[in-house]
């Protein structure tokens, strides 16, 4: 392949300036928006930006121009209804758990949910019970159990709904339709975040949508697998066990009262993508990422995660669009790898874990984009060969090396750790102190921890901060990775409920 | 003038293209947004559009050029700091209010707040004390008077924080300066909810601005009377009395976590714009703008509203950037002259209320709509001439003919009328049931009822329905106002309190 000049050096404190210099720059995008920056016909922004004047509907009690559009989107997904997001799976997620039961009740949700998930909690003053998922051969987050959450809903009649983030992050989705079964049991709505989901119903390639397996309100973020401009998601309501009425006045609080018809005819312009070029741009992509699978095997120290290759026991899928990449035997660390492909191979990656990087793929990508991306790692794994072996004490941070649980665990063992010792809201509230990280050991956290991305708490506010806690915490920030949340900017100290 | 031809037609079911169409149509906007679709040079949206990816910063954590750009914008606003809104003023006002006042704290809010200070009193469970703007001649609400405020919190020790909305959808400013001093007395923060006055600061001819008065936190959305993209504001920290960390928090709760750069470069470009433009630009609008005022003198029926024209003693500004134009004393209603601008001069007018019409103008606007709107006006004025007088029991709404409130009415009659039975938030958490609007009557209500445009409630949840205010509703539905709330979509009924 011909040799690529990354030339990109912009300094320009503008961003108009940087953004549009960063487009030029030959850098090649194996991150979010699924659009890849192809330059898809759009007028200039401002020429069509209006607000809602006649003829042009009214989000929140749309009833024309809008109304239609929805409903188009409505019939490619083949569900109820469904709502345009202008303010991104975030609004999504804060209205279906708002919707989904009263004030002050009780979620039970998978822990490794999204930070909009748990400021859901927050808002409304909810009691959480978590589903922990299960750890993989590959480090990271597995599925969520159906057994642990049928366990669940028989210990604890008080839980009112039920939360789950599939696929995750990482890709992996859980098994929704037996999940969906055990919730229903018991007329509760099922949430599902499919988030990094929407483009699961366009082929059986792609594991299959929790809207085709039952759950009940399912988030897709447009943005992040499909070609559709930031911060644009959908909220589908998929059963009658939602008040519709009532979620469409959650989206009006959470979402602006002004929203941008630009970003609304980004969706509308998405939607008819796929529902007119679907198939031409799937028989490119697909056998490009089939092939990049079956190359990346020749890889000798270097790894991609691909489902076959797990215990047969395991009970998820994986989502093949997303490319995960271990450091395997080397001596790199995934922050390595990452900066290896970025200033050596111009591959901007989506993100950096202790011990992979993840490469996202969506039906934009180009031929050339996975041959860069394969003779990226080529390269640095024919390098690997002739460094140390890994040492020993490698990092691993998420999900990895954490035991499985064997089905004689209790239910609090199953999903209760760490346990709460009061709710998300409450712990907030009350009075601070601010204590080094080390000396907070003990205390009951008043705030979020995450590690970002993916964006998932380490603590959340109302749990107590233990000692191991505190170590992964420190391990994370000595790995250079981003730990968010601590309220203190030079990430020394921790607000605990003052004692 | 050469005349216009009208002929958009478009009923294209494709936002993007009917969007397209009417960018075309020659309809001139005195709507928001401001950029009044002027073609400012942006590069095609999806090749610039990325997420938080190296070398871009992250928003709510803003370290790098996210921060300068914010700084910058702090520096234009002579500001302490400066925050980037993408999900529009409803995300700075949802903000503010959380971070001014703990949960189920009490808020001394002005009655005629955007919705969204409603959804946040909801949301934080929060007891409010209500300030009514004074009347004006002219119909529309008038201002908060600093009395009231001073009066309100020397009666009760347990408001937390003050919130005002100057200016209101009309333009009309309240006395922030004295205000300010007296919640300071207290100590406590005073939020201005300046949405659509960003544009005070660029001109003595238009109102003070908040900031300049010492309010504390200031809301300014940029796509209202700004260059900028529509879902766009600014949240501006102005003094040390506001928890800025906490505030951070509570902005990456009610935002998306994958914020647009789109509209993010787009609030740059504004800003820079003001930087670099804002003279040559006013140095053309503003004579163009007087002249239309000194020239709508000569209307005979149809009256523009000018604080000049106010009674002596009220103590309030209006932003002439906003026209209002009454129907004066012929038989039109204000949505009749509405319509007409519209179909016979293409001009596609803010907002109709039962007795006048909002035309919204900004720097970006042309001599060509100056000269459009007083062609209009004049031509339909000179048509009222042969037609008959106005009817007596001329409908007139909001705010209009509602007694003045002499100093001898006890601060019960001043601030809080119609008198909450419960909070918000408990309210419409209560068992409901489905009252037709007659047999409401006496009952407590459980939803918002706004009208929109300008969204500011004529019943709250947790207050009781008046006959009075029922008739209110009635009437705005007859003159075809579009009454917002209700959740029965035939709006025929209306949820209540079930006793």
């Amino acid at each position: 392949m011909s040799e690529i000049k990354y030339t990109w050096q912009d300094d320009s404190p503008f961003l108009d300036e940087r953004l549009q210099s960063y487009s030029k720059s030959g850098c090649y995008p194996f991150h979010m928006p699924g659009h890849k920056r192809t330059p898809i016909e759009f007028p200039n922004p401002y020429t069509i930006d209006i607000t809602e004047i006649d003829r042009f509907d009214n989000l929140y009690h749309a009833n024309g121009i809008l109304k239609e559009a929805q409903q188009r989107a409505a019939e490619l997904y083949k569900t109820k209804e469904t709502f345009f997001l202008v303010n991104g799976s975030t609004a999504g997620i804060l209205s279906a758990i708002s919707v989904a039961l009263p004030r002050l009740g009780t979620l039970l949700m998978a822990r490794n949910s999204h930070k909009s998930a748990y400021n859901a909690v927050n808002l409304r003053g909810l009691e959480t019970v978590y589903l922990l998922p299960s750890a993989t051969e590959f480090g990271i987050s597995g599925s969520i159990s159906p057994a642990h959450v049928a366990q669940a809903l028989e210990d604890l009649p008080q839980i009112g709904a039920v939360f789950i983030t599939s696929p995750t992050y990482d890709g992996i989705t859980s098994d929704i339709r037996t999940i969906a079964d055990i919730v229903h049991a018991y007329n509760l709505p099922l949430i599902v975040d499919e988030a990094h989901g929407a483009h699961f119903t366009l082929s059986e390639e792609f594991p299959e949508s929790a809207l085709d397996c039952g759950a009940d309100l399912v988030i897709h973020s447009l943005h992040k697998t499909l070609p559709c401009l930031t911060q644009t998601a959908l909220l589908h309501v998929n059963s009658d066990r939602i008040d519709r009425d009532a979620l469409e006045n959650f989206l009006s609080i959470y979402q602006t009262s002004s929203p941008s018809y630009l970003l609304m005819s980004s969706i509308e312009q998405c939607i008819r993508f796929l529902n007119e070029e679907k198939e031409e741009q799937l028989a490119k992509y697909m056998p490009q990422l089939k092939s990049f699978y079956r190359q990346a095997k020749s890889l000798k120290h270097l790894q991609v995660f691909h489902k076959d290759s797990c215990e047969p026991e395991s009970c998820f899928d994986h989502d093949l669009s997303k490319i995960l990449i271990s450091v395997g035997d080397s001596d790199l660390t995934g922050q390595k790898l990452y900066r290896k492909l970025l200033h050596n191979y111009y591959l901007q990656l989506e993100m950096c874990s202790g011990h992979y990087v993840t490469a996202l793929t969506s039906l934009m990508d180009t031929q050339e984009g996975f041959q860069r991306l394969l003779h990226g790692l080529k390269e640095i794994d024919d390098q690997i060969s002739l460094s140390s072996p890994r040492p020993a004490s490698s990092p691993v941070i998420f999900g990895a090396k954490t035991p499985k649980h064997p089905a004689h665990l209790t239910s609090n063992d199953i999903y209760q750790p760490p346990r709460p010792q009061m709710p998300i809201a409450l712990a907030m509230e009350q009075p601070a102190e601010s204590l080094s990280l080390k000396a907070s050991t003990g205390h009951i956290s008043q705030e979020f921890i995450y590690l970002y991305p993916p964006g998932i708490p380490l603590v959340a506010p109302g749990e107590i901060l233990t000692g191991k806690i505190i170590g992964i915490i420190d391990q994370c920030k000595r790995l250079g990775l981003t730990v968010e949340g601590l309220s203190d900017r030079s990430n020394q100290s921790i607000k605990a409920v003052k004692v």
